[in-house]
This record gives C-alpha cells, structure tokens and sequence, in this order.
C-alpha cells in the first residue's frame, strides 16, 4: 500500500468523515468510471416515493468502502491472527467497487434487457478503463483479483465474505444510509456494536456469541427497511413504468419506427450490442432526457407512459389479499372486451416477483449464513440460537397487487362486470 | 380553505413528517411545474464537494411550506390577534411556490444568461400553467396575490414577512435541510425554540426577547454553513466551469458553431428568446446531458470544459491573502506571454463577488431587519442589543482566490516570471 | 379546564419540549409528592451497569402527561367522534400522576417487604396531601376518579387505555426515555407515526392497520429493551444485594439488633407501619445515607452488603444453559459443606423470576390487547395479523443466573467437589 | 501499560462507547473513591432547572479520559514526533481523575466553607487512598506525577495542555454531555472535526489553521451553554439557597445550637476540621438527607430553607438592567424596615461575581490560549484571526438579578416605597 502524504477526508452524513490514506483508493474515486455512479441513484425510482432519496452510488460506494476499512483497522488493532493482513488493499479496493457496473435505474433495466451489473462490474475492471489502469499498478492480476473477490470466486474466503455475506459492509451502509435519506428511522442499527463483535475466523467473519442481540437488531431493521422502503408499492408502480416505458421504446426501435428524439447508446441498448465505452456513458442524466423528449413522441403508448413517469401521473394499485387464476384470467377477459391494452394497462404484481433478499437461514451455501462464535470456539448458525431470525425468516407474503392507469380504468368502469368492477373501485 | 378528506403526509427527514391538509396545496404539489423542481437541486453543484448534497428543491420547497405551516398554526393556537387569519391559503401557497421558477444550476445560469429565477417564478404562476389553474380556482386574481406576496410587493406586510425576512421559513429550512444532506452539523438550528419566540405584532413578525439566544445561534449557524458550504472554494470552481461551459455555448452557437449535439429549448436559451413553455423543459438532466455529448464536440474549449465538469476535473485554487491590481495585471500578461487563453485559463474570485446573504442589521429595508419586543412592548433591531450579531455582521473576508487548469498552468510553469511563478506552486 | 395566562414548557431531551397549558396540571407538578419523583430513578439500580442512566420518574412522569396530551390533541385535531373530549383532564391528570406512589428502588422495596406502588399511587392521590387538594378543586370526587383511571377501574375504558395499555403513553415514554438515558439505541422508536396510527374506537384506543409494521418495530424495541437493559444481569445482581440488604435490616431490627444508625421511617419500614406522611419521606438518598452508615455497622453481613453496594462490588454471575432441582440441591450442600451462608452467598435467578412485560397477544384482558383496525372497521388482535408479533411473544428464556461473591468462593474452590467447582471457575 | 486481556467498553450515550485497554485505568475506575463520583451530580442543583441534567461527575470523567485517550491515539496513529510516546498513561490518568475531588454541590460548597476541591483532588490521589495505591504501582512518585499535571505544575507542558486548555478534553466532555442530559442542542460540537485538527506542537496542543471554524463554532457553543444553562437564573436561585443553609448550619453549629438531626462528618465540616476518609463520606444523597430532615428543625430560618430546597420552593428573581449603590442601600433600607431580614431574604447576583469561564484570549498564561498553526508553521492566537472570537471573548453582561423569597415579600409589598415595590411587583 502506497499511503497518501496526508489522509484525505469526504464529510458523510451517515459516517461523518469516510477516511481515505492510500493512494490506490484516491486515484480509484478519481477515475471517470467512479465518479459516473455520481450519476447513478442508490435506490432507483424510490425518490418518488421518498423524497429526500436522492443519493447516488457515489456516496454508498464510499460507505461499503468505509466500514470495510473499519472492519479490517478492528482486526488489526486486536492481532486477530485469522486475519490475513497482505489482503487489505484487496478488501478496500473490492469494497470501494463492488457496483462499479450498476447502470441507471438499474434493477428496471435489468429486468428490461437482457443485462447484469455484475457481470458489467467485472468488464469493468477487467477491460480498458482508467480504473483497470490503476489497479494494474498494484501487480500484474490484481484487477482480475478484485473482480474475482467481487464474483466471489477469490480462493480466501474471508475476504470475500467481508464484502458479500448477510452481514456485510454493503448492507450494513445500505440500511444506514437508505434510512438516513429517506428520513424512515427503521434502519439505524449500532454499527459502532456490530463492528465490536465481528471476529475473523478459520476463513470466515463470524459473531462473537454476545452480540446476538445486536444482530437480530440489525435482521428486524432489514426486514422493516424492505416491508416500508424497498417494497413499497408506489416504488413498485414507478418500475412498473419504467420496465413499461423500456419494453415499448424496445418494440419501437425493433419494429423500424423513427423516434423524433433518439441519443446514443440506446439503439445499442435496444440492440444488446453495447459495449463498454457505451455502457460508461449511460447515466440517469441521458435516461431522464430521452423520457422527457419521448413524452411529446408520436406513439401514444410510448409518449403517455413517458409523461407520467416525468410528471409523477403513477398507475395506482389496488391489494388483493389472494388472487386465483381463474379470477386473474377474468379480469384480463374483462379488460380485453371493454378494449383495455392488456400489456401496458393492467400489471399484476406477485410478492414472489419481488428481488428478496431478507436474511434465510439454513442456507446450503456457506456465504450466506450468519455464525455465531462462543466461548467453547463452537460454531452455530444464528437460527438455532435465536427465535426472532427463525420467525423473520419464515414470513412469507400472501398479498398481491394490481396497478393500472386510474384515468383509464375510470372510463370503462361501468362496462366491467360488478365483481371485477369492485376492485377497482376501493 | 377546502379540507381533504384524509390528511396526507410526505416522509422528510428533516420535519419528519409534511403535513398537507388542504386540497389547494395537495394538487398544488401534483402539477407538472411543481414536480420540475424534482429535477433541479438545491445546492446547484454542492455535490461535487459534499457528495450527499443532491436534494432538490423539491423537498425543501415542501419543508418551507411545512414550517410556514407550523408558524402560523402556532399563532393561531395562541389566538395572537394581529395574525389576519384569512391569509393562511395566501402564505401557505406563496411558501411552497416560492421557488418555482428557478432553473437547472440556477445561480451559475443567472449569471451566465441574463435572467432571474424571482421573475421566472412570476410568470409561471401567472402564466398559462397548472398551478395558475389550481390557484385561479380559490379565487379571480388568486395567482396574482400569490406573486405579489413572493415579490415583496403584497400589502399586508406580515405575510411578505412570513415568507421573507432574516428569520422566514425558507432560510430556516435551508439551512435545517444543508446541515442535513451536506452532513455538516454546523446548521443544526433549534426550530422548535425559534418557533415558539416569533410573535405577529403590527404587521410584521417579531422575535419575544427572552429568545435572543436562540437567534443568536441561528444567526451564528448561518454564518457557519456560508462558509463551510455555501462560499466553500470547491464549489466555487465547479461554478465557474459551469459558467464558462455556458459562455462558451452561447460564443459558438452565436458564431454559428454546428454542434454535433443540439437540443430544445438550449438555442431559445443562447438567443433569450426562450419561453415558459421552453422553460419548465430546462432540467438539470438535459443540462448534464448536453455536458456528456459536448464533451465530444470539436471545438477544444468546450470539449474540455465539460470534460472537466462530467468527470469532476475541476479548476484547482490558490489563495491569495490580498491581490492589488498591479499584481493581477503581471499574472495576466505573464499568462499571456506564455499562451494561455485568458478568458478561460484563469479567474479571480474576489469575496466581494459572492452572492452576500449573511444578516446585516441596520439595513434600511424593514423587511431586513430582525427586531425584539421586549416586555413593555418596546421594539429593538437585534444588533442593538446583541453583540455577538453586531460582531458577525461586520466582518469582511478579505482573501481571494484564482482558479486555474492545473495541467495547463504546469505545462507552462517554468516560462513563467518566478513572482507569478510561485503563487502556483504551493 | 382554567388554562394558565401563558404556556409553560420544561425542556426535555427526549420530547425537546414538554407544554403545560392548564393550571390544575401546573399545580399538581409544583405539589411537594410530585417533586419527590425527582429523588426516585426510573430504573432503579440500572445505573450500576449503564452509568448515564440516572433519570428520574419525575422526568418519566412529564413524559407520560405530554405523550398523552399528543395523543388526545391529535384526537381532538381530527374531530373523532369516539374521544370523549369532557375526558382530556382526568387523563391528562391520571397520566402526569400514574407513578406517584413508587418508592425508593421500587422494584426491589416491593419484594423485600409487602408493599405495592399501585396502592400507595392511590393513597397518596386520595389522603391528605397536596395533590389531592389540587384535584379536589376541579370537582367533588375527582381525586377518586383520578385514581380509578389509574387503578383501571374508571367507567370509561378508554381513559383508562390511553394511560394503561401495551401501546400506551407509559411504556412509549419509558422506552424512548430509558433508551436515551443509557444510551442504549434500540428503544428508539417513531413515536410520530405512532401518534398517527393510533384511533378511539368504540370505547378503546386502536390502531389503523396500515401501521402494523409500526407497531411490530415498536414490540421489537421493547422485546430488545428488555434483554439488553431491563434484565441485563449486573443490574439483576444489583437489584439481588438490594434486596439481601433489606431482608438483612429487617431481620435485625425485628431481633431486637441496635443499628448505630437508624433514621425515622425505616422503623416503620420494617414493621410495616408506615403512614402515607411516612413513605412520602422515603427518597433514594435517605436510603443511600442508611446503607452509607450500615458499611460501618457492627453486623458483619449488613456492613458488607452495604459496602458492597455503595462502592460497587456486585456478586459475579455465571449463566448456566439448565439447571434441575438435583444439581441445585448438590451446589446448595456444597456450599453449606464449606461454611458459606446459604441465605446470602448464593442466589439463583430463574427467567421466570422476571417482572416480565414483554406483551403477549391473546390476553383474556382485553386492556392488554393491541387491536387492529382495517378499511373495513374490522377489529383483530395484531398477533392474528403478525408473524413478528406472534414469534416475539412466544419466546421463552432457558438460562438461569447464579449469583455469588466471588472472593468468598474463591477461597473455598479448592473445598468444592469438582462437578460444582467447575460452575464457579468459567 | 499492562493491557487487560480483553478490551472493556462502558455504553456512553455521549461517546457510544468507552473503551478500556489499560488494567491501571480499569482499576482506577474501580476504587471506591472513583466510584463517590457517582453520587455527585456534574451539574450541581441544575437539575432543578433542567430535569433531566442528573448525570454524573463519574460519566463525565469516563468522558474525558475517552476524548484524551482519542487525541492521544489520534496523535500516534499519525506519529508526530512532538507528542512524547511515554506520557500516555500519564496523560490519561490525569484525565481520568482531573475531579476526583469534588465535594456535593461542589461550587456552592466551596463558597460556602473554605475548601477547594482541585486541593481535595491532589489530597486524594496522594494520600492514603485505593487510588494512590493503585498508581504507586506504575512507578515510584507516579501519584505525585499525576497530581502535577492536575495542577499545572508537571514540566512537560504538552501532557498539562491535553488536560487544562480552552480546547482541552475536560470542556469538550462537559458541553457535549451537558447539552446531552439538559436538552440543549446548542452544546453539539463536531468532536471528530476538532480531533482531526489538533497537533502536538513544541509542547503545546495546537490547531491546524484551516480548522479555525471549527473552533470558533466550538467556543460560540459554549458562550451559549454559559447563557442558557450554566448561569440560567433559576439555577443561580438554587444555589443560593444552598449556600444559605450552609451558612444558616455553620452559623447554628457555632453558636452551640443542638440539631435534631446531625450526622458525621457534618461537624467535622463546620469546623474546618475536615479529614480525607471523613470527606470521602460526603455525597449528595448525605447533604440531601439532611436537608430532608433539617426541614423540620427548631431554627424557623433553616427549616425554611431546607424546605424550599428540597420541594422546589425557590427564590423569585427580578431581573435589572441597571443598580447603582444608592438604590441598592434604598431597596435594603426598606427591606429592613418593613421586618426583612438582610441576611436571608435577599440576595443580589452581580455578573461579576459568576465563575466566568468564557474564553478570552490574550490571557497572558499561555496555558489559556488557542495557538493556530499555518501552513508556514507559524504560530498566531486565535483572536488575531477570528472576528467572531474577539467579539464573544469581549462581552460584557451588564445586567443583575434580586432574589427573594416571593410570599415573605407579598406579605410586606403595601409598605414598601413604590419605588421599591414597583421593582418587585413585575
């Protein structure tokens, strides 16, 4: 590690200073492909539901990047001899870049086209960019290294399961700081606590038996954060517009029609031929333009679903406490018959389409367990121990919802049949 | 005032919670102009200093309507007689549209373009626009009361106070809401206490004098947040590459320069010829999008500046302790002689340049001062009795700063006069 | 209701303010039996294990009143039918003086000698006192309404649920209070949206369905708030040297032992003759004072104990996972083999010793339920709604605590068969 | 050092956490003389004012031995070389101890009697005391040394300067804890942000000059927790109360009178005859008890004043901006003729005569200066620098307060002079 002449300092609101000593990471925040997340919302659409959510992958970047660097000056201050200390600058740098790949909105997108941040996290890092550049000072297969820690594949085990494991530094500031933007208190956790109980050992961050409770402290906070932030509905409805307004943009391009209003990379996007030097130049910027010039295009499809995304005109949503396939396949008929559009008017949204990542023990991988350590150096698994984790974890969600365009649905309303009409209508 | 049926709330991390109770200000919220100010941050290019300064104006146009709401809701629980009652719609709406016409980077493009976001403001609110229709509604010549209470000129001068004055909701809830997002504590006001001293008393709102202190501090954190974020010289230099990226357009597309990369409303723009219509399209993602494609364009200037700007390049800075304009003048021929362009290779920024709000007492405009009603109902400017404000007000920066490319400047050093020479290289 | 000619406040660090606005509420917090609150803490001996924790019931009891009336003007603002408005007083009174019987280390007084706070709260409320003169000025019988809202016993449930419920003011202040005082975070709860949610139905308090994760997160703080501070064990081992203290005492006096120093009531204390003027004299220093003296008494047993308690030598404590009546029976002749003193120099600490709260749905008192109401004024226990819920109140704690001066143990190790020298030796 | 084998915390709601590693300063914090610190208040009687400021002088030494133990790791991890290594334990046991010798109510004892607790803190920690044991086993003389530093006198500058400066731990800890336990916010200083610019300097604690508003943010904190909590007039009412019953006690004591109630070391106190093991028997709960009990004394003056001591029947103040000595006579004048008595019923509180503690630079004592470090390591005092310190350090409070007891004067208002009434009838 080549240490910077002085530390350098970022004022962070959830933090307070996020420290900087090496130059590596300097140079790193400094390359364009890591000031592009600048650009890049942490929580996609959620500012529409929140707000005050606004902040970028900058800023979460530089967090995970934070509490890693305090993981590790935890071990090192106590000579933890599990700890194997040549593997730092790794950590920091595979911390510091783990969403390096994410485009904008990026979850919608992903669903929308055929793509993964993770897999554009490693081409990356591994292809022609300043950050490759620089990484590749450290030694020869260091970016290779970094990318394998980050697709967890790195033979020391430990140092991927710093960055990815359900008590990792990414979602340790990803409560905090999603908490902290969107002004909901469900997310504070004693990061101060956790920090203190986290032991290296035999290969693996574990948890010193004591400090169960401030562990299931920190399950409850997730399991509230995705129940009242990550999953909540009009969230749902903004990605359901933005997949909407992909999907046709996609159909259009395919189909030969000619936008009005059309930038660079997106024929690439709609295509799957984009490269790396075009996915650099994706930002929410260019996606925000391209909806705001689509809102006055001349397919009708296209233009309305632009304007309401711009304009904030979501689909509403009713709950459905449990929803058949016969009665799904009624409403649809239903719709069709009063001359709805059956592909952008009605979407229909299962609690098992959600992206769940709440804490499941029992894991058959390793990764993705939690362990705790106690004074006889037994291992277990937290949901033996604690009642709290099996209870949360065993929750499942009958609910389901349905969103579509009130102004629309209002105008055949009294052409639906009463029993589908009677959803609609709470 | 018309009640909704349910109030509604908005999550804020700052007043926890915005409560809208009247259905004039919830649709108010809901037009398109109103929902612009989504895309338009409050902080212009704070982000690139303090990276968690991407709120917009959104959220704090909802924050000083909230606070407005408290004041007076205050007032009215106290029965205070010389609160006019029927004005509440009135402040209420001025509070929340108080800055509706401001742009995209609003203060650099003021300075740039010949235009002013308070007469903007005015015409969209009187203009042919949702928020004219709602207001209309409330009463004929509604929209135009609101204007006139955000220009100052509005009769009763207790409402123009309520929305402007050193101690008016807007400067309250800005400064609550930088500290926030900037993370710097510095603007940590004690809101509660300050709400409880403000008193309506002949037309004005006055402060009880048992509060002084709790001015005091507001004052003191004002003074704070204006020079660890405000004038911090960070941002100084990204405005000063957004304002020359923006001369730099206007030289061109009025030499007749063909961008490779031109979009609507940006010539209305360069020709001032725009319209309100042009107006409510003006966003700051068009505006990063347009940097992201200039900064392909041919002409080097441009290409360079925006280069710089999308990927936080900026300007590097030196202080000055006092320049007199002899010195100045060697800089300049010395930066002549060596072939640097003047107009874009350096700028001089003098303290006196800066956009001023710090409180001044003794200032002739009543609706400047900050005054004190003592127990036997004497009124007293705060400066007469407070001499820690009489302290902060008169204190003057004398130090400026130059901004400079750095790889340019280096390029060049050694050709340089070793006075001129020296100031560079610290 | 007289209201004062101006609102008072007290500052609070967890409500920022507290607002009394009506005399009779003035006046009962000057009487001389609230003032005492100041002299007894809210959590007993907890400060022995979380040094901030010295708060006092007084600040418990202001609390309790300005959570209530939040509660009741937030009933009141939304015009609900069901809040009987003549009612606000006699809660507000009833909330401000719930505690007012609670002795010195209440807890602790109570299992050592045969009393009960509830019934003091009640003889001080109707005897000769200040307060019940302040009361009885409102109007005839008042006092004793007073104290059947507290004692639960008043006509009106719904009084008696805003003061006495699992979601009441009570246990919403002391959480927020004792998680502050500690410094301990898990008790932070948002009390803002709590007040939101919370409706008069037909006779009780509920809450609106759509805030059930609200209140899960605030069963999950108490749930924490109990195993991370209430039964922490030093305080358990605090609260044991308390009780051994006064057991001691009793014992002496009622054998006729002359103390070196004795002060008026404990006397009276200890024959169970003590008069409400009495017990209005007991405060936490004279009991401080008494056990300052005792260090010095002639009593081997009570000097130590006393000793032990001022200057903080707690009993050590071991946690054994389970414990049967056989080996209970093996360690208690172990230790009498040994000479130590059975009475004193060993406590066992079953979990079911435990002043447990922790809220358990399905409760045959419905005083004790939390009930949901949905859209469509359905009422249902939240446990029939949540899996949190139900997971939480089914927990059951196995370990048991031993609790023993370890200097008195060590120098009998050696003596102790193994299998019971093995306990003592972790 | 000899380091414990594992590292203790104690929970801090101030600093979170308090971390321990040294066995020297783990013992220390156990000595019954330590453990007294928890019967002192810090505040003194200013949890009359502000109920919920009942923390302790033993949180906050914990506090400052953390801040110092922050500095001190702050100034090895970046290995100045002005910082001498070996001085660490030194430094942080004087930290640790600094008020070990603070009596209850301690200031207004110390007017009261003739004592002086920094004289107790050298006494206790050089005498025969658990304490002094403890450091005798560091090394020879060590007690000795750690008394030096206490009083200023130690030789090496640098370790005094870490303990007693305007910027040293022991203010940082009490405006942060003070403003904790009141509920002010105007005491929250950016304790990483000054951590961060402190530097050892050629024996002396400096300030990095680019931290200069951080400072001036620090001191304006305290110049309002000096005029919003420390000089609060209520709280100046309760201390002259207390110092009158000393006085009255004293009085009584001497002239013979027999005490109902009297108890060791009392007497001892009264004449001046005071020994280590007796003062280490003083607490708060002791000089409450007898208060408690002298309430119902023979003496009429005593018993009054204990009573309103303990019930909160406090001196009414009337504050005036101006008094001259001739009014004054006149006020006692009539005072005496209407049957006052001079000595009790009456006191007048000159600002002058408040411990003033606000900083003012330019002391000629080195030790209270704040030195600024520029680039050019140039050393210069904050006030030539900042306005905004010259203007706090330069304020003058002109204005006094009468106290009296409210009924006595009631009684006695129809014969008083108008011009003396009129000052009382406010």
């Amino acid at each position: 590690m080549h240490p910077l002449s002085e530390e350098k300092v970022f004022k962070d609101p959830v933090h307070n200073y996020i420290h900087v000593k090496d130059s590596t990471i300097w140079r790193l925040i400094n390359t364009s492909e890591f000031q592009r997340l600048r650009r890049i919302r942490q929580l996609g659409t959620s500012y529409l539901t929140f707000h005050g959510a606004e902040h970028s992958r900058f800023s979460h970047s530089l967090g995970v990047y934070e509490i890693t660097r305090q993981i590790i000056s935890q071990f090192e201050r106590n000579g933890y001899v599990d700890w194997p200390k040549e593997e730092k600058l790794l950590a920091l740098c595979a911390a510091l870049l783990h969403d390096l790949g994410h485009g904008p909105f990026s979850h919608s997108m992903e669903e929308a086209f055929d793509m993964n941040h993770e897999e554009w996290t490693r081409r990356i890092i591994t292809g022609d960019t300043e950050v490759n550049l620089i990484l590749g000072e450290v030694e020869t297969g260091f970016p290779e290294k970094v990318a394998s820690v980050i697709a967890k594949t790195y033979e020391k085990a430990i140092v991927v399961n710093l960055v990815s494991s359900p008590l990792d530094a990414d979602r340790m500031d990803y409560l905090l700081r999603d908490a902290y933007y969107t002004g909901v208190n469900y997310g504070t956790i004693d990061m101060d606590r956790i920090l203190r109980i986290l032991r290296p050992y035999k290969g693996r961050v574990v948890v010193k038996e004591s400090g169960m409770h401030a562990v299931e402290d920190y399950l409850m906070s997730r399991y509230q954060m995705y129940w009242q932030v990550y999953f909540h509905p009009v969230t749902r409805s903004s990605d359901i517009l933005l997949r909407q307004i992909f999907r046709r943009a996609k159909e259009l391009h395919q189909s030969g029609y000619e936008f009005a209003f059309m930038l660079k990379p997106l024929p690439q996007l709609f295509e799957d031929k984009i490269t790396e030097e075009d996915y650099l130049k994706l930002d929410e910027a260019l996606i925000q333009t391209a909806f705001m010039q689509w809102s006055e295009e001349e397919d009708a499809i296209l233009s309305d679903l632009c304007y309401r995304f711009m304009h904030r005109r979501l689909y509403k949503y009713v709950e459905v406490e449990s929803l058949d396939n016969e009665f799904i396949d009624e409403i649809k008929n239903e719709f069709e018959r009063v001359g709805m559009n059956l592909d952008y008017d009605l979407e229909i949204d299962f609690p098992t389409d959600l992206p769940y990542d709440v804490f499941r023990p029992g894991e058959v991988s390793s990764q993705k367990q939690i362990l705790l350590l106690d004074r006889n150096d037994r291992l277990r698994e937290i949901s033996e121990v604690s009642d709290i984790v099996r209870s949360i974890s065993g929750i499942h969600r009958g609910k389901c919802h349905l969103y579509y365009p009130a102004n629309k649905v209002e105008t055949v309303m009294s052409l639906l049949s009463p029993s589908v009409a009677l959803i609609f209508k709470r």
